[in-house]
């Protein structure tokens, strides 16, 4: 890993310079989610005192905080190709895919019936027990995962209205994001569905919902408002390596992780029987894994123990790290100043070494 | 009703001629729409055979039939602004339309647990069923209702794209009908919960979801389209009447309708405590059916013979009658051509006495 965290910083601008611009335009996804909410919500308050419901659901989850990879990804391949800081539009972009993201993670919640997201419970949990304390009409399940069903899509139609305020130069892969993301979420409750032991499926997911969602397409979208499609092939292969490294963490961390500090239960994965990328790696590399999983029957605690005593979290150490080292030696050879190389290569560093 | 069947035709083309040339673009729509889903299930069977699933779902639906009212205004408005009917703008603006209408089904009919839509089973019953008979993993329900979900955001996704590639002077309708009929949707729901006995608040539901989300705003896409934005103050007053016309025959289709004809089955929004603009309207009338309603506990069967006692399916189509009146005098000074306006007509009348 020496490379990666030493890498020369010899462009003109200094690296905290860098970090100052990324910052600040992240500052300003911040203030144009919050005012496009703002406006909604001023718009829908004049209609009717409930009309307001959906959008107040939205900004809670919103204000309550996570990590706007996404909108960092963006803005920075958009900074790194070039592109002007003081374009609205790339704002308008980021603060699309954070839109995006918030549906997929409500939506997301009711597919996996969870009960806490960004440390506060669940836009279903919410609506659900509103409904039965309230001792409403109908099945309160069915109201609040309704309620979830049309915040989330609220929230998919804003992220477009907002991505619609950006240079239409991206837009061609912000719909190839879009159906993507569905689709590799579509693949994953089928894949736990069907209890699928198939490594090469895991891996499909992984990429699909995290290299290319998170990293390599927000990363093509800014490139491509700067007018530099040319560094797709180089973010794609970054977005891949690092992409499977952020997933490996983030399976590690909910299988090993600390509940307080990322906000939700561990242990997930395992109980709603995902094959992760984690578990499909370790059955390959391991017969006992792989025993363990395909026989069925097995609680999380047993699959967390059996991780350990093969050893499997010290030696995903060492592949998240060969990751991040590959990913980033995709970019050595790209048009990129090197000072926003050096940024990539922190952004992929933090991102694999995260700890919620 | 005379004036509204006996409108002189005295524009320079022929009723026929009209129609014709709707027809030939509601059949570029079919074909836009089948050659989107057929593109992208080429790319995703690339990918994996599971990926396909949730295209191949979406494009069931859309096979299966439908009115493709939406489609049908957003034309209409379009040539009776003078638009270029060989656009291939509004054509993509049309299937765009509705592809958001496929999604909003898929989605509505997980919130009002509904089995069949377009005569066939809906999405999430096919799937918890597959779910069910295949033995796999997880709550077959929870399977199910995921996957309609997801097969519900796919179309919404889509349903931009296919827009994106429309005049960009719609977007700022498109944008609104999205979150308008999502908002509505959530009053809709909530309402139903709450058991709100307020006709006020059921003719809002009744305008954004109708009024504005069928009639108005496709009306002004396609004129915006045609660069006449002058147009979206008639085509608003038209759409809000003839909107409360269309409400009020799917309430009387509902609690009187052949579920034969109708494809879904009848009695559904008593069943399911909705307060119907027709209820609304009945309770406004007669207090023998607002004590009834208040009073609460009464089944479907009792509502229905107490609104077939008290006149109200007769009043309703008077009603009816004398809002379509309205919604076309509405266009009487509008800047369209007679044959249009005529067209226009038309349809509102094929839509308030429809029986399916």
């Amino acid at each position: 890993m020496t490379e990666v965290t030493s890498w020369p910083g010899t462009g003109q601008e200094p690296a905290a310079c860098v970090r100052s611009i990324t910052d600040d335009l992240l500052q300003r996804v911040e203030q144009r989610l919050s005012s496009f909410l703002s406006a909604e919500r001023a718009r829908y308050a004049e209609v009717d005192e409930r009309a307001v419901v959906a959008v107040d659901a939205l900004s809670d989850l919103v204000a309550a905080g996570g990590k706007r990879i996404r909108p960092a990804f963006c803005i920075t391949g958009h900074l790194a190709a070039g592109g002007d800081p003081g374009d609205p539009g790339i704002v308008a972009a980021a603060a699309g895919l954070e839109m995006l993201h918030v549906s997929a993670l409500v939506h997301d919640d009711v597919l996996d019936d969870s009960g806490r997201r960004r440390g506060k419970p669940t836009v279903h949990t919410v609506f659900s027990q509103r409904h039965q304390s309230r001792g409403w009409q109908g099945e309160s399940r069915r109201f609040g995962e309704g309620v979830a069903i049309l915040v989330g899509d609220l929230a998919l139609v804003y992220s477009d209205e907002l991505v619609s305020q950006a240079p239409p130069a991206l837009l061609a892969q912000w719909h190839r994001l879009r159906s993507d993301v569905t689709i590799g979420q579509y693949l994953d409750i089928a894949a736990a569905a069907e209890f699928s032991v198939d490594p090469r499926l895991s891996r499909l997911i992984a990429l699909i919902k995290t290299g290319r969602y998170t990293i390599h397409r927000p990363l093509v979208m800014g490139a491509s408002a700067a007018g530099r499609p040319d560094l797709a092939a180089a973010f794609a292969a970054y977005g891949e390596a690092v992409g499977e490294a952020f997933q490996l963490r983030d399976d590690l961390l909910d299988a090993f992780g600390d509940a307080a500090q990322t906000g939700k239960p561990a242990g997930l994965d395992f109980r709603r029987h995902k094959m992760t990328l984690l578990l499909g790696w370790a059955m390959q590399r391991d017969e006992r894994i792989r025993c363990l999983i395909t026989q069925g029957g097995h609680s999380p605690d047993e699959v967390r123990r059996r991780l350990l005593d093969t050893g499997v979290p010290e030696h995903v150490e060492k592949h998240i790290a060969g990751l991040v080292e590959r990913g980033c030696a995709a970019l050595a050879d790209a048009p990129v100043a090197p000072v926003w190389r050096h940024e990539l290569t922190d952004m992929a560093v933090r991102g694999a070494y995260r700890n919620t």
